[in-house]
């Protein structure tokens, strides 16, 4: 079905220009300085976790479990701490490492293991030749320059709206033993914020990977970051291993970074019991144990599962009203258009938008230039190489609502003015 | 000279052994359990930092300078922190990064930097054949662990008393390009307690390596560690590195472990301002930003040099009576033997013990036997592996003063016993 545009007389569609042309002027004159392009959570987030600086004192028990707090030893992390990042998880704390405030960090170190060292049994991945990751696009773009950065090569999979396209995935992993991993997220994902259906994990969970040391880099980032009424359900990967009578597949990883502190929060990784004695043999010796205060806080801060979901409903309180605000906007500005196509996310950080192809780099520039930061078009993409540069994320948390409403009303507009401008050339 | 056990004609070594087992069976039957393995701080020395405890909560301000604690950013830690860990080793704070809780984890993600991506634009280690690193022997086992976890061969390096022997450094360093890194800690050396002299650090300085990818791993962990009235001046590497003309040479590291708490203080590295350009950019593809309440309870706690120094005088308080202890019992029990011979230290955490060739590892083990555990014979050389079977590293720190004192008593019989069982061997 032709768009509005298209539908529109050469001399309609100059004089849109020529209109729109006048409003981003406007825009200009006002010297904003918006900021939409990482996903942090606001100010008003951060703050619901400063309660939690007031619960570690110099009286506090510093035993934990066989754990000491002040000194050396366990180096899987707090018994405490184990136990609350398996119930986040849905897993067993026996099978997790609480270890430092980063699960990228986590991720980098496995991804570096595998590399180096090698994994279950078989040559490092530097003695391999050329290895490969898959990059369902469009996706975290942290996660592609870890992959990026040890020369391996990153392969884009189509993503759908409830996954990676598994007959894709299937071939490549099952046909192709340099293909060692697969980054997901599998529920919000980031930035479509859609949640992996049941059939894409047993899907995943069924794989027969060509190479042994093939993993699945599952990063669980947003596993109770829901903020609307609806929470999507995704299907507990390890109970599908079990199922499908596979193992030693998946490395699965999760953060209370968007739960307390950005960046002061703790992470945690978990796998089956093999890959977890080879996680532990390779932590051993790049860490000696890790920072065990940060976890106690917040064992004695968040609890367990339920004191979580109470801390994530007050982020959903907060969270909500930006995301509701985006859909509102764009529906209103561009909805009639059938120029441009958005997510509807239930969770997470971000909302994925499609514009007309080759216009998103075109977008985020003219963005920037109008004082609007957006994240860079084609970071979604491994390489930053989006093949139709189409795709821009949209990351709603961090501004107030109001500077939010007011970056939304020049994206309407700039989106708007790429689009005709397009089509105006195309003629 | 010879010593005491070769002076005994057969009889009396016999008649000594005798009542040398006599006296480990004895101890045999205490079933004791006594730990000198580690270099970990004793309670009495974490529960010093528990007021740091008490200085952050709910109130306290959350922006340091340009960084914001509560959220991402500022990846080279805070302002604050960088300038007090700056101040700690006698550097610039804007060449400085504080990042996580583990100076270790800084020099394992440094050697994977150069094995994995490379340094001053050569190539990757791995893509270099097979590359080395010297290992100044007896010295830190985890420090030799990290070369050898990337299949680096560790090359061994004698220790004097005012560190390693800069002929066989400047030799093979200068002469041979694949030699890419040296484990050096500078200061109150682990184990033998010493500080490199002038001469050696202005060697180190001036070092003219055949590869420009070859880095000095500079641990200065005991930068602030004197226990008694004499604190060892170990010279400014920098400074003799700009005296020398030289650049690009050194990565130094440091960090609060024991200063505040073991596994939960604060690690921090410098460099040239273009090595850490480059370690910028490594550190920004494996960490988003670093855990920052940490940093800031860290700054209002020790302030500045002076208040780390307050700390440390405490710190000495404790630690000195435990050296003592080893020097007395050592002294009473070998000294006029001529059997062994052990260290001196004005600081830091260990006594390196030199025993009669060949005994170190039947010692250890007979300790082991009796209820003592000590740091496994050979661990200070590289792959374990002491060619003299002499080295022991004494850690008297953790155990309290009574169970050190028993600890001690049984190492000087077990000494004895070991010494004239060789003696007696021998004939």
């Amino acid at each position: 079905m032709p768009n509005a545009y298209q539908l529109m007389s050469t001399e309609e569609l100059d004089a849109l220009i020529a209109q729109l042309e006048e409003k981003t002027d406007e825009i200009r004159a006002r010297k904003l300085s918006l900021d939409m392009a990482r996903g942090k959570p606001s100010a008003e987030q951060t703050a619901l976790s400063r309660p939690m600086l007031d619960l570690l004192t110099s009286d506090t028990p510093l035993v934990d479990g066989n754990g000491i707090v002040d000194n050396y030893g366990t180096p899987d992390g707090l018994p405490s701490a184990r136990r609350l990042a398996a119930e986040i998880l849905g897993v067993e704390a026996e099978n997790v490492i609480v270890n430092g405030s980063s699960s990228l960090n986590l991720m980098h170190d496995l991804v570096a293991n595998g590399f180096v060292h090698g994994i279950a049994g078989q040559k490092p991945w530097y003695q391999q030749g050329q290895v490969k990751f898959l990059c369902p696009s469009p996706g975290y773009d942290r996660h592609f320059a870890v992959s990026a950065s040890f020369g391996i090569e990153n392969i884009p999979v189509p993503m759908g709206a409830d996954g990676p396209d598994m007959d894709v995935v299937r071939e490549l992993v099952e046909g192709d033993p340099q293909v060692k991993g697969i980054w997901c997220v599998p529920k919000y994902a980031n930035p479509t914020g859609i949640t992996y259906s049941d059939e894409v994990v047993r899907a995943f969970a069924a794989l027969k990977p060509a190479a042994p040391d093939f993993r699945i880099f599952w990063d669980n980032a947003y596993v109770v970051h829901a903020f609307g009424e609806q929470d999507d359900e995704l299907l507990n990967i390890f109970a599908a291993l079990e199922e499908a009578g596979n193992d030693n597949l998946v490395y699965e990883f999760g953060s209370t970074a968007k739960v307390t502190f950005p960046s002061s929060g703790i992470a945690f990784v978990t796998a089956s019991p093999a890959d977890m004695a080879e996680i532990r043999a390779a932590f051993a010796v790049e860490r000696v144990s890790s920072e065990k205060f940060s976890q106690l806080a917040h064992v004695l801060f968040l609890r367990d599962l339920a004191g979580v979901q109470e801390q994530m409903a007050k982020h959903a309180a907060i969270v909500a009203p930006r995301f509701e605000l985006v859909e509102r906007k764009l529906t209103d500005g561009l909805g009639e258009l059938g120029i441009a196509d958005w997510t509807h996310p239930h969770g997470g950080y971000f909302v994925s938008f499609e514009g007309p192809e080759g216009s998103a780099k075109a977008i985020v520039s003219l963005m920037k230039e109008l004082g609007v930061v957006m994240t860079g078009a084609g970071a979604t993409w491994p390489y930053g190489n989006d093949p139709r540069d189409t795709n821009i994320r949209i990351a709603p948390t961090y501004p107030s609502l109001e500077d939010l409403s007011s970056a939304l009303d020049v994206f309407v507009v700039v989106v708007k003015l790429v689009a005709a401008r397009l089509e105006r050339a195309s003629r």
